[in-house]
């Protein structure tokens, strides 16, 4: 193998300040106003995203590690703290979108300024201060993926439906047909699944443990539109017996009948919105934006169900979790028909299995433990990452959450069933 | 052994009989208006419980099983339906309260006009029939303890808090200390839960399968009311850090201080009201009417954890589940202080384990497959029955379920740790 | 004029007692059930009714005024207050319905022995006390109005539609056809209305002032069902012109399209429920169970206006107020086509005047004088009585007022236009 | 006279540019983001205001007095439109602050474009356009006031409270106490109000028509910040008999217990929030920022009550209604103390008069006519303009109207009792 070929690691400092850039790179079409409105209680501006995850290096790192460091401004930690009940009072959720100043321009001040503090003090940083750095880069890309899918729900509200990123008009609908579903057959009995501890990864996803499978196989890959399409034409949305007894209550209550960002034309035609605007449903696409209970009553319709998390994680163990449709650089996004071989991308797998602690679980010590341990009651794990992840961020043991109406993120299903 | 101790399995039409009466003895004195009025949604009103039970035998032995049968009344399948939905229309679950007409008397004629016309016919029931009955057995103990705890919720709420079974003023406050708490080991390793299919159970118990577990144990007994004090004193419910982020939002936005039930009175002594009344907290109690949310925030206060479902179910599987404080007959009832070798009775204790389907688990067809399945998302999974559960209807593998804000049954928890 | 001819006005003690009969029997075909339910948070329990007139008079005449006199029940002044902020802490309105215990058979009693207690000290009650039996009288007769209409909102929530006064099914839709609509010219310039002192009035109606009137005539009749129809033919629940802003707002949010407790059965035909069940509109009646929204809506399509109160008043001032379609006793009441040369009865009329103080107004002390004038924004004043107001409860200056989305009275309008 | 003397009257023309150009000046401080978000659905963005009252002007000047006038944006009618439900479909109120896009400089953009093709085209407008232009300045006026207190409020919910237009931090609290309160005798008798239709007033000022109004006497100024501050000390806002029930239930849904934007610093010193920031308590100012509620509950507890808008208007009839505090020019306004002989500016003055029509109205024919009848119901009325009223804008008979509980606009007190 030639030198040419020897894959380098970044360094911690390259793929730290490689990230703080994409961050930029993908705000750079945002207006003040654009980063500024918060468009429902589930979603956060763009603004507050690119302050929060810099306010988390600046206490975490600086205030903690460097001595004699002064806040950029005051009044950030009350602004930008997210949930860290430990640190404190903080900005009401809800309410995130009507601080209209700071402006955009300060927030990326704000961001030079902490970066440049960090570079100049990188190399008295304690070891302590490098694995929140490592944190500190992960906790980003969550943020930037929200971003993404925040940007997306705000211009969905728009009745111009503006295109953050867009596309000549002509783009053919699909590039490619999508592959005959098959199934893949996994591993059975006992097992292990969770983080072995090597690299990083979040504290819900350890400790690895020990779990007994039955016999089960996953679909080759994800429900597409054009079998989303099929459900739908079936009376899909409108017979009960599909569904889950909460998800007939959010489909009556909320009158759903399509993924989110569906819309018909005039002359019925199912369109899409996404980053690059309105368009023609793509029939060989992954069905995305669809709710737990949406992806459950598909399942349910089709005579299968959805994978649990371990199931999907033994099989995935064994792929190329940076392969796949993910997060590269600022520029559109989309999940698009693919067969490269990998679980990973393209759209976030819905799993069956409700997000709790895995045997031995404990929440680490201080603000930073925080993190994951308190969301685990209500919500379902969802694996893979999709186009909106930065490529690197997730494993074969990423949890992924949310609650089972939410589906403003990339979210489709794999199917699976007992083998 | 002597012929005395042959323990006679009393025959299904007995059980039926003797199950229906019950349920009669249960309502003795409801008024009319306490039997209508709903206290809430979650609750039903007693006249519902009466006339659904009844509704349910009466369309799937009477109308499916008796040739010729007549309905007592065509408008009590729309008014007493549950939440069948491939049974048709039915009333709003939240409007149950409105139905002033028909009268608790007529609703009592109901119960003995289908209960003559299943005599009759009895020795023509066919298999699939009287399997049916042995259903409506236990789908009707589970409403004997719902019109419990939906009229101690309604008498809660009348500034006078009547008693619905008054008892001596001076009953003592308690029978016995409790016992000093310790930790029993569980087995560990690779073991099996769920139903094994001999006898009756829920659909939901099974299919039987291996699971793998890490070594654990539980605590001896539940938490007593003078543990939750300590709790209480010690700021518990004041402090974030211990609670799920949905409980603490529930905390607050509830403003919750206590478990339901409990007030102080005017030297701020600590009541808790009960169907005998409102009388003062016995310390030695179990602690009821708890949601899972403080049942979290508790164990991790303690620094323990709750157990999953397949930690209690193996342990209880040694257990007489037909022992310990359960529901023998009319007249008070209330959690006491007991320390009688079962895992069995007095509260239901949450586990954390979401309430999910086990590997296999396909609901049954029909109308009755709608029984459990359904309700898999969002809820967690109790154990071991109730001082208001009628006595021989739990089991090991039996699988409670509510939502984890909920707290009106006779909910309290049991702690558990890593061995 | 022969001694036949003379009208002995009853005495103040056979008005009351009167009155008070009257009360319980339009109970009397209340179960404990319909007595003790509340439909909504607008209304009350039948129950309430009887017992808080009882508690009116308990607390304002027998406490007050009878040396030695004991509570029937202490609990009753906290259960049974209706909005007497003086008279101290209150039942919460939205949760009267949840008051199961006391029985209404208690509530009987309550009110047999606040009647005996009258009865035993009438000859000593203060001449205070008499103007409060007075006030009593009147304060009753309202409740009595309130009671038919509760009961009335709560039998149209049950699917059954019972009757509270079943009558022969054969019911001929109508008796007699509604004449033409024809315009009285009203008198205009510089006069008077308001109360002028003598005989029973509420604070409200006075004082008796000078007012300015243009030249105005109101229509002949109330506007009739069949009228109402062609409002309805004409889109008009769907043409937002003809709408208040509020009002449209409510038509679109609660999707309003027709009179409250109008239906289509199967066939398309409208059918309306009434204290004597379900029954096919008739056209010649007035129409009612209408909004001000609604009313002021009609009269916008019709070309017309709704008349101011004191347009109203200087006409009825010269009609007998006792006549027309009022309530004389128990039994079924309906609006009905009439043309009796009365302005009064069988339906409320909605004014365009907003329930505001006349100029000199003020509120009577104490408790009793919270019974008005804190009621003065937001609602509108209806005249006239209606077929559930008792004969002799209201005058020409009497002023009834609701918000203007309320329509479970019997509400109607009459037009008005500019001469 | 002098010709130095001679007021000339500035041309239609002038006016209308002259108020097209302080809109954009009282923008100027906005940044994009300020000009975008909504903080309530009472208030709409900045945005907003500047683009509807433009788009007035393109759709009822240009679209329809222009030939071959093309919109310069065809989405902004959708976008802009207000309530005028006969110019077709619009956008939601509540989501107007979502459009972040188009830009506040598009925006402007386009108010320069329609301005250029008035201009353009100004010699040609017929009659009935040059009308429309001078509703289009009352119009804009209207909403220059709006605008500044949307921007209030927004600026409110910002826990750093940035100021609009900042202002030496050692500003004088205030600069001349006020003077003593004293009673202004009003005409009373047989009177007229209304606008008697020379120059410009609203459709709903009119017809002047006849009145009787009793004696009474009008309070010589509006009410004081300290004289508030005695009503709040003496438990005003705790002291249900000085409420009207709907303002009662109010205060203690809301928890209301000061003005809107008062808050206390950690010395337990008032401050409140205004366009300059937030500053202590003026004490000689008039108060403002009250809703009726709170005005009815301060009259009331003074032993005095709100004039009706007959008795305001009679009184006002006499003073300069150009005079006062009112809005000149972009920069700080404020109410402040004074005493110079006028009813009119620095607070709206709350009337007891709910805001309905006058004898006669009718409302103007066409979209344009949507403009106030429909309005006419739940709300009362204010007079006098307030320090954020361009002057010039009000007259003696200008209705300003605003829902009981609404506070958030420049609104004080005036107090009035019987003579």
């Amino acid at each position: 193998m030639g030198a040419g070929r020897v894959a380098m690691t970044p360094s911690l400092k390259d793929r730290f300040f490689t990230t703080r850039k994409l961050t930029v790179d993908l705000a750079g079409p945002l207006s003040d106003a654009d980063a500024t409105v918060q468009s429902m209680p589930d979603a956060s501006p763009a603004k507050w995203h690119l302050a929060h995850v810099t306010w988390f290096l600046e206490s975490f790192i600086l205030r903690d590690h460097v001595a004699g460091y002064h806040a950029f401004d005051d009044s950030f930690a009350y602004l930008f703290n997210s949930y860290y009940e430990t640190e404190g009072a903080r900005h009401s959720r809800a309410a995130r979108g009507l601080i209209t100043r700071p402006s955009l321009a300060r927030i990326l001040d704000y961001r030079t300024h902490v970066e440049a503090a960090i570079d100049a003090h990188w190399n008295i940083l304690p070891e302590a201060a490098l694995r929140l750095i490592e944190l500190g880069i992960h906790h980003e890309q969550q943020h930037q993926e929200l971003l993404l899918t925040d940007i997306l729900h705000l211009f969905s509200q728009n009745p111009t439906f503006p295109a953050y990123w867009p596309e000549p008009a002509v783009r053919p609908v699909s590039g490619a047909p999508c592959n005959t579903m098959s199934w893949i057959a996994g591993p059975d009995g006992l097992l292990e699944i969770g983080h072995n501890g090597s690299g990083f990864a979040f504290d819900c996803e350890g400790p690895r443990h020990e779990i007994f499978l039955q016999p089960f196989a996953l679909s080759s890959r994800t429900v597409s539109n054009g079998e989303w399409m099929q459900f739908m034409n079936d009376n899909g949305y409108g017979e009960p017996r599909h569904w889950l007894s909460d998800g007939w209550s959010w489909v009556q209550c909320d009158g759903v009948t399509a993924p989110l960002y569906w819309q018909q034309d005039k002359d019925g035609q199912w369109l899409t919105f996404g980053l690059d605007g309105l368009r023609g449903v793509d029939l060989n696409a992954p069905v995305t934006h669809i709710s737990l209970y949406e992806a459950d009553a598909y399942a349910s319709w089709a005579g299968a169900r959805l994978p649990t998390e371990a199931e999907w994680e033994v099989v995935a163990a064994s792929h190329p979790f940076d392969g796949g449709n993910q997060l590269d650089k600022a520029g559109p996004v989309r999940p698009k028909s693919s067969d490269d071989g990998t679980l990973f991308g393209n759209v976030w797998q819905w799993t069956g299995s409700a997000y709790r602690p895995y045997p031995g679980f404990r929440a680490a010590e201080g603000a930073v433990g925080e993190y994951n341990g308190k969301f685990m009651s209500g919500q379902f794990v969802l694996r893979g990452g999709s186009c909106a992840t930065p490529r690197g961020h997730v494993r074969a043991s990423y949890r992924n959450f949310f609650y089972p109406h939410q589906r403003w993120q990339f979210t489709g299903l794999r199917l699976a069933k007992d083998a």
